[in-house]
């Protein structure tokens, strides 16, 4: 199992952990997430980077691996990524650059395992 | 002169200053500033919005106020600044309302001066 | 009008600024944010003060003058409201002592406030 | 030896190594920092509560980790967690989430503990 | 009476406001701050300096004016004032773009103060 | 391969894949960082204490041990790294403390290391 598998499988798991425990109100910020990058006016794509820059230059590592994947699975482009993550680099400035290694890391992950992939017939 | 106009002018004289000052670090940091903004893979209007983004939830009214001039002559609509910042909200939480707020009356002030301008013939 | 209630207004006046532009997802965050501080396992006074100590240690001033403005109207005494915010100065450092100050202001102004009201027959 | 343990044995050989190089500045802070916790108007368990969410919002596992235990050593009942942590959600944002399941998994971790110990005759 | 007067004129004031509320535990910590920048193995300039980066990164406009107000009182020159905020600006980010507007207005305010003033015989 | 070496060649090996990847834009400030340290007005050595000032406080642990280890280098005594750190924990508070143990570990590797390197004929 790759990294990015893991970090799936830990990621549903504890999400699994907090819900046992969540009251009503934690449970209503939980369904009101994923309703931030629905389609709309905005495009899911645009909507993804968004979340990604945001999360970019707060400097959460598994926020950002998380947004990594969806910008991946919305198609978005090798130079797209990197024009977003420079946008977030002038931004949070050289602070965020360990977190910029570790997203990058994260795409060639994501490069590869989509090359591995044989094409469905 | 309105609002907005003032936090421009201020904005000016104070980047003089700066540059009054500047040593070349500095200066470059300036020039490369706005290659950030520049179109590319990404157009100009959604690296704008990512600008905002990014401002909105390291919560500085000044950048934000920046680019929330710099979104709406981009031809932003409201609906998609609206759901920009609603992400923003989201990953930033509670503690960027008063930052929302403030964009929004930003917002507000940019439309009615967009109505305001008679058409030029 | 004292600076606790044009600071009132001012924030009234523009959350309808917000709610006249606000998406369907602006609006539930919203109507989440006062659910938090409801009574419940906790009493009503605990949270406020875990609102203000949250707002303090991220340093927003307007999310601290709110809670200091709730917690004075849920009875918390001087002595409370001191340490709670001591342990804010502990683990957010000096940084915050510009916050402390001007959440001290609004202290002392809710207290002379209070003291100028005549008891209602 | 159980995740807990080997936090806290980790915890107290690094301050040995603290103490070790601190000079008299350092030291002063590390005696202050205990007396922020010490009951006075209020009772240990709140400031316990307002050290955790103030840990939480600023993002630090190892602190919320401290204080989760604290906690549950002042013997804070799970739903009172969760209502704690619910509130530094709101206010913090999705970016506290990965913060919130780890703090979960510690909680959980205490829970099973305290079952396992049979009661002392 | 200038800005720089005003500025300090106000922060006395408030802080014997705190001063007025302060418990045991604030009151040590008000005293363990100025410990920090006193003549030791780093010379209170330097340790000035290290002040006004931690307080830059960390974006609190008044922290920063403390801080410029103390470097040059302890005899920086322009240019050592720069590159200090050089380093602030490249680690923090644009976001710190704002604030090093207003300590270069400060910085600027000093230099005209000390011109004007004549020298004593 | 002790910490320090691992960090260092882990730290090498992503830079070379932010490389791979990167823009004119992320490649201009990947060589305005290092600029930001240069010897100047102020000594490089002093710019590594204001690099390490920053990092701490922002509480960054791979940007904390790269100065960390740079300061060494730099010949900066214990004293003078303990003092510069004293500054960080009273500006950024209890927050920055699980970072200073970190930061303490990586100078002690440092000063062993020191030591068990034979004198040079």
């Amino acid at each position: 199992m790759g990294d990015i598998e893991k970090f799936q499988q830990e990621r549903a798991e504890l999400n699994e952990l907090v819900m046992k425990y969540a009251g009503l109100g934690t449970k209503r910020f939980y369904s009101l997430d994923p309703q931030a990058y629905r389609e709309g006016a905005l495009p899911v794509k645009t909507k993804e980077m968004l979340g990604l820059l945001a999360s970019f230059v707060l400097r959460c590592d598994d926020c950002i691996k998380y947004h990594v994947i969806r910008c991946h699975e919305e198609g978005i482009s090798t130079e797209e990524f990197e024009e977003a993550l420079f946008i977030g680099l002038v931004v949070g400035g050289s602070i965020t650059i360990p977190h910029q290694r570790r997203a990058m890391k994260a795409w060639e992950a994501l490069q590869n395992k989509s090359a591995d992939q044989p094409i469905s017939p």
